[in-house]
């Protein structure tokens, strides 16, 4: 039998988009000899469509994308993820299900058991877990048909009590199927692999892995579809942010030796970034992004991966200097949207800060220079960058790094401002080796702003350091803090100071407020701020000395 | 048996703050003659302490509690809410649980079945469903203990599978104890307490129920803890939106005719949204509020509940008149102050905007006035906010309605700014009977605030209308939509026009962006933005007239 996988970037609730690239490809894949077709988890809708879940209206949509892709099916076997209604009166009113189609009709549908529930994951909400296991039989094999985390509870530490696959195992199977949408981080590709390796090893069965890619706002997807032969032989790895569609003989599958070379971290990360901020622009249907440049690195890297994910003709860099600004805050600035070749404007914020806190005056009378006036700087900048925006319909892209994010270290309303934010699930440290990777082959980004200091300037000579530990002692914490979800006893353990590592965690939890009002942060670790981490704002936890 | 039920206003995750709370709460049981008392659900954390709960160092300092709790319980039982670990290597780490403590220890510990995973609920992200269902024998009575979600799957349309509460009484008990976390709505008293006595004409047992009360951000708990009888008779409705501490002696429940008069809807949702601006102040350690009063009706309601809320010392009222401001906006804006007493001040934005747009003559000369314009006023008056309450230690409150926020008419980083939405849950006809509240004694908001066409004045002669439906439509449309969760066809159905109905639904669909950085929101309704409504961004369903 020939099985076609097919990688698709859907868009969620776009159900004309995603029926069209639906079609297109079941024609390409009988015209490719392919005996069945097989597209991800919630091809139709979508992944993840969230709340949309709950409508009626929604719903009947998928089911006639279904009836649809049915008209589309002759001489080719389907298989697609759509939500199907649960008949019975107990229990949620839906289900996660791989529909089956085959000779112009639904032949079978299948109900994911094991709903992932966890980090951005809110399948459970919606979804009733499957019960029920029964292979498909089609020209002359038995397929064991999976849902994404239906493999995943194998190992020593088990989240679910039961196992999809051990049910469906008892049926005999000849080859193993799962439909998945498994949004990337940095270490996901490998840890997927492992996963259905794992799965390959212990039921001897060759498997057919088809993921989504592309973005739904925060969600990256990478793709990276996989198919393993019985031997746990890895036969191909298709392509990593890219659709793809490829077909498969399983009869020739009996040796394989496909390798790919690894990419490293920040290639990984750049290029789920690049894909992230294009993906957000074209589903949204718009083109033109706008970007404050500071002349420090994180607009540098922002305005870097903005211009390859949109092109030069569709960025635009403002540098908006203040009487704090250093010289080289403007000459860097230049010199990356020449490097770029993206317009600019230098527009310089005295003016309006001068004339705010001539307004303010009778009010602030006799105060000296503090936070208020720091912030009014950059929020002024953050008033003008929005006022181009809507003159001129760009999107305002967020610049903050994961760092800053953590700590607070960032003005609400003004540099926090953004349609997206790019960087804000990069540590400061990762943000310095991201530039040295954009710059490995020639000098994008001026040397300059990768080694000076970093710097807010929001008053004189003022310097990060000033009131943040250097970085990378504090990126260290905050990994272990946010990623490695440890606790106070632990990193202090790990040998940092007591008294910093209760400073930090109280800096993280007491700013949850400034990053609940903050932009989706396009999420390349494996615990990004956002839907995926869920804090209490008004709460008392290692918010205090004590 | 005497049983003291303890309606108590925790703080999540300050365990010194819960602690000493419920150490005072057992002494006075002790002194009011009671055998058992009885807590709320997660009272050692405050509820819902959401990812604080993946922390080992947080399940610690919960069981830390318990341990000290148990120091207290001599001569007294103790029922109280708290996470523990899950010993099984399969399923998730923790329970949600019911402590049961006696003489010193920890007698045993009963664990929620059912995990509420719908709206602002994730249960299911931390909680493994408890499984094994036993009653407690103390003082010559057996007590089948629950919590909260445990008795709501009755009914018609079951939502889960099992009933825990069927369980237990196949072992005969003679008192049930509900111990719950049950927020706020302004119908959820009616649904609770209806749901209540369906359990208890079920199984013919009286009832103990005990939920939270007070504000945990965006979430409100009004407390209202009941004795039902075995006959289905209410012989106590604690207070609500207040503490509360009451015995009960189980012998004397065999008459009951307790009634309380029902509040109305503006009243409740009144009392809700003073209780939460006040606890959200007090559990953050702030006590001063600014407003940005604009003479209209959503800033003089907002202005008039933190009035209610902190005191006429701690409300700050900022007019910010503009060129386009009508001369009322500022007069019926001071009357508003004077009548609550409280400090103004008129800070007119005329020469910031000026300056702003002279800053970007190059770039906007030869385009004419438009939606930039119009946002440069509202987040001048935004910036001007924020610089005075960093200045002067006040928190910004938010004054947008919830029909706004529906449809995305407001400013980002403008209007929109604050750290808390008063009437982000409230809709605009909603805002006016609140207003008619208000003034049901006396005068307290100008009565031209509230008779005056709506207006965003910022442009000549603007008027909501010109953008927006009539509010009386529009908020019926989304309400259905919203809280109902209706489709086009359904809402078409009811009566309104094809056209506006489209174009409604897809401004609420098309301005999710917005929402997603807007501060969190007093939940009023049994569908606030929020936590609760978790939607795309980068999505297109019902975002185009197709």
């Amino acid at each position: 039998m020939k099985i076609a996988l097919a990688q698709i970037n859907y868009h969620i609730g776009n159900f004309k988009n995603n029926e069209s690239r639906v079609f297109d490809t079941i024609e390409k894949a009988k015209t490719m000899g392919a005996d069945l077709v097989v597209f991800a988890e919630l091809a139709v809708s979508g992944y993840p469509p969230r709340d949309f879940l709950e409508f009626d209206d929604f719903i009947a949509k998928c089911h006639k994308s279904i009836e649809k892709i049915a008209g589309w099916s002759n001489g080719i076997g389907v298989i697609i993820g759509a939500p199907s209604v649960n008949p019975d009166k107990k229990g949620k009113d839906l289900y996660n299900s791989a529909w089956f189609i085959a000779d112009g009709k639904v032949q079978s549908v299948h109900h994911k058991s094991l709903l992932p529930n966890y980090d951005v994951f809110d399948e459970y909400r919606y979804f009733e877990p499957g019960t029920d296991f029964k292979t498909i039989d089609f020209k002359g094999k038995k397929l064991a048909i999976t849902i994404c985390e239906d493999l995943w509870n194998i190992g020593d530490d088990l989240l679910y009590r039961g196992n999809p696959m051990d049910e469906l195992f008892k049926q005999q199977p000849d080859i193993m199927i799962n439909i998945a949408a498994s949004p990337f981080h940095y270490k996901q590709a490998d840890e997927r692999k492992n996963i259905l390796l794992q799965n390959v090893a212990k039921y001897q069965l060759p498997l057919f892995y088809v993921n989504h890619v592309g973005a739904q706002t925060e969600l990256l997807f990478d793709g990276g579809s996989l198919v393993i032969n019985a031997k746990g032989e890895v036969c191909s790895e298709m392509a990593y942010f890219k659709e793809d569609l490829q077909v498969f003989d399983t009869d020739l599958l009996t040796v394989c030796n496909h390798s790919k070379p690894k990419p490293g971290k920040m290639e990984l990360i750049h290029d789920a970034l690049v894909m992230g901020i294009r993906n957000y622009f074209t589903k949204l249907g718009l083109s033109k992004a706008i970007i404050g440049l500071s002349g420090g690195i994180d607009s540098a890297v922002t305005a870097v991966l903005a211009e390859r994910a949109l092109g030069k003709e569709n960025v635009y860099g403002v540098m908006l200097p203040s009487e704090f600004s250093s010289d080289h805050s403007v000459s860097d600035a230049v010199a990356l949207a020449r490097n770029l070749g993206i317009k600019h404007d230098i527009i310089p914020i005295e003016e309006g800060t001068k004339t705010v806190n001539h307004t303010l005056k009778p009010q602030f009378d006799g105060t000296s220079f503090g936070i208020a006036e720091e912030n009014i700087q950059a929020r002024m900048r953050g008033l003008i960058l929005m006022a181009l925006a809507n003159k001129f319909n760009y999107i305002l892209l967020n610049t903050s790094n994961k760092s800053e994010a953590a700590v607070g270290y960032g003005t609400l309303y003004g540099d926090m401002n953004g349609g997206l934010s790019v960087l804000g699930d990069v540590y400061k440290t990762d943000v310095f080796l991201m530039a040295r990777y954009i710059n490995k082959d020639e000098e994008v980004i001026p040397e300059n702003s990768i080694i000076k200091p970093p710097s807010a300037e929001l008053r004189p000579d003022q310097k990060d350091s000033d009131s943040l530990p250097e970085y990378d002692i504090l990126d260290k914490i905050l990994y272990s803090y946010i990623e490695e979800r440890q606790g106070p006893k632990e990193i202090i353990a790990m040998g940092f100071d007591k008294k910093l590592v209760d400073r930090v965690l109280k800096m993280v939890n007491t700013n949850e407020y400034k990053r609940y009002q903050t932009p989706p942060v396009l999420r390349v670790s494996s615990k990004a701020f956002g839907m995926g981490r869920r804090m209490p704002i008004v709460a008392k936890y290692l918010a205090e000395n004590d």
